[in-house]
């Protein structure tokens, strides 16, 4: 094993996943839905393969898809684009954040990185050798301090890794906390790579604001996001990055070598949904908000009452008051007490025993079908 | 840009590509075919995209698609091998290379690569921070020098990165040129990873000769391959490493983090492909010979006589003849001459003018369809 790897473990999604499996649990781990998207997205894929559509796909990604891209980015965020220079296609957003942090940052280099962060944050920052530094939204109510923020940025300081909607706390950051990221990103000159695959995934009356439409970080913002989980098709991988051309230059100089190209039949299909299914997203997020308040009022009867999302299709809980100070600990023994994997978020810190960190949270998902979730809740209340 | 990137070009494959397109131009450069793959296959895609096997795979690939292909390896090679921990899918042979040095080599480490090599081994090996030693594959019979290659390995070499058969130059390396690498990969306790993308795509009385089938490499041996060249789908990007448990792990141990998993819908259809189509490649391989003998012969009448390529689907011929000392000259001014684009060799070595390199290299596709390469030949034939 190179030593660039040295230290990281296994994703902790694909151990809980074979976990779920190898136990026959009801699986609130991994964040996959159980009902797939649009039908007419899956005819538009059996047309592409029926049509030729199965040779590589240019470097950047089919035209029709990285337009469909540009007009989405137009349509919802008034952000104009130009689908042949500031467009790039990658495989899921996972893709985007390699190919992100291996195109732009050179060993050194200081990334400010929310905390807890998604774990291929971590892995590809200490591959691409630069420095976490990670700023904590802090239980229980996971809100961004801005101060904490500026503290964190040092000369070397080149990046932020910016995700919102929140995995795994629901956070969807206010307009007033990233203006706040926005003007220290100014002020020292920073280039912000921003993970938005729950863009639409927003509940309640809050509003997922992409940091690029502020003032002055357009030229500066890298922006990822994917079909996944906006439409719900997870295992197609197809993900897109966008921005000034210098920025999508860079991922794409990484990422021609990662994977050259990827899912060639399934980019024009989600070209379809991008163009003619635009209110999916919407009509998913209307009804994952009343999965979210059955997990919620379940997890609250077992004693885990959660801070309530406010997007993104995960909610955090605390196990300490149900007597159990590792969340890890409690994830493994789950299976067995009540037949259910969840996932157990220190591993996405640093420092799990910090103040506000997250040693006793864990992370259940709702993207999954009411029945999935009122069984898996009833578990949880009848375990011992 | 980081500075891991820095001075290496965008792929030759989409500039030449683009080229293609933006002229209007005949595409004998980049290796795609026109035909796609079994109709079946599109139709186990179709049944799968349908079966709702649409949100994400395991991060090793789908159980059937591992189970495929090591009955795969056991059929052809008599390769045994542990569908769980020895078989890994990736977004094609390129995710294979990527993760495979991320995975394994550590800066300073050097690497023994024949040259000319696929680009994105030397854009990897750049990234990785790999040492790169080449042993060139010398015009004009692009044969294996046993003598060089033992004299390339130091101390510092760790890994052997092979490709048969090879690309760009049609080589098929016999048994006994294999048996010469794997001497010395004993000897020096070296670690080959082999891109074996163009296994069945093999003519006359050549035969393709897995390394990892010869003695003392099965344990020391990481193989790439995938179904792209072999179905012809190679937009799928659905590939695979086998190999020891210990390679195909560090190998998975960089691989999550660059994609995660990819092709959800795509990996069963794969699966049934190598269960159900067992002869395709073989059909394929002998259909491309005639494609083969086509192009052959038309460059041989328009003054480009190639050595006739033992495997693969690329031809080499030396365009000096025709008094152009430089093939990039020659391929950037082939669309204007004749409407035709191939893929210009040099950029495949560190040393175009060393002796036997490639300054004059021009490489040619014939997994066109016969009427495509009829009309490039013509073309060609009819330049000034
Ligand atoms: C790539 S695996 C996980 C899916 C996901 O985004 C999550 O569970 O957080
Ligand atoms: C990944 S692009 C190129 C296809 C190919 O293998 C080649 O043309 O050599």
């Amino acid at each position: 094993l190179a030593k660039r790897l040295e230290g990281i473990a296994p994703t902790i999604f694909s151990r809980m996943s074979a976990l779920a499996i190898s136990t026959g649990s009801v699986n609130l781990g991994q964040g996959f839905p159980d009902v797939d998207g649009p039908p007419d997205v899956i005819a538009a894929a059996v047309a592409a393969l029926h049509e030729g559509r199965n040779q590589y796909a240019p470097g950047l990604g089919v035209p029709e898809l990285r337009h469909a891209v540009a007009r989405h980015q137009q349509r919802h965020y008034g952000i104009e684009l130009d689908p042949d220079t500031e467009v790039v296609v990658t495989t899921g957003a996972t893709e985007g954040v390699a190919a992100a942090l291996l195109g732009l940052v050179d060993p050194g280099d200081e990334v400010v990185v929310l905390e807890p962060y998604y774990d291929s944050y971590v892995a590809m920052m200490q591959m691409a050798g630069a420095v976490r530094r990670p700023v904590t939204l802090r239980a229980p109510d996971f809100r961004l301090d801005a101060d904490e923020l500026r503290a964190a940025v040092t000369p070397r300081t080149r990046f932020v890794l910016l995700n919102s909607p929140h995995n795994p706390t629901g956070t969807v950051l206010t307009r007033a906390e990233l203006e706040a990221v926005a003007a220290i990103a100014v002020e020292h000159d920073l280039v912000v790579i921003t993970d938005e695959v729950y863009e639409h995934l927003v509940f309640d009356v809050h509003e997922h604001v992409p940091i690029a439409t502020l003032p002055g970080m357009r030229e500066r913002t890298l922006t990822l996001s994917s079909a996944g989980k906006s439409y719900s098709f997870t295992g197609w991988k197809v993900g897109w990055a966008t921005g000034p051309a210098a920025l999508v230059g860079a991922l794409l100089a990484a990422k021609q070598w990662l994977t050259f190209t990827s899912g060639s039949p399934l980019q024009p299909a989600i070209a379809h949904a991008l163009d003619h299914e635009p209110d999916f997203p919407r009509e998913l997020a209307r009804d994952l908000q009343g999965r979210r308040d059955l997990l919620c009022a379940g997890l609250g009867k077992a004693g885990l009452t959660p801070r309530i999302p406010e997007g993104t299709y995960f909610a955090a809980t605390d196990v300490a008051p149900l007597g159990w100070d590792d969340g890890l600990e409690f994830c493994l023994a789950l299976p067995d007490r009540a037949g259910v994997v969840a996932v157990p978020a220190q591993v996405f810190y640093d420092d799990p025993d910090a103040p506000g960190a997250g040693r006793h949270l864990v992370r259940w998902a709702f993207c999954k079908d009411s029945a999935v979730i009122e069984d898996g809740v009833r578990r949880l209340q009848e375990a011992d």
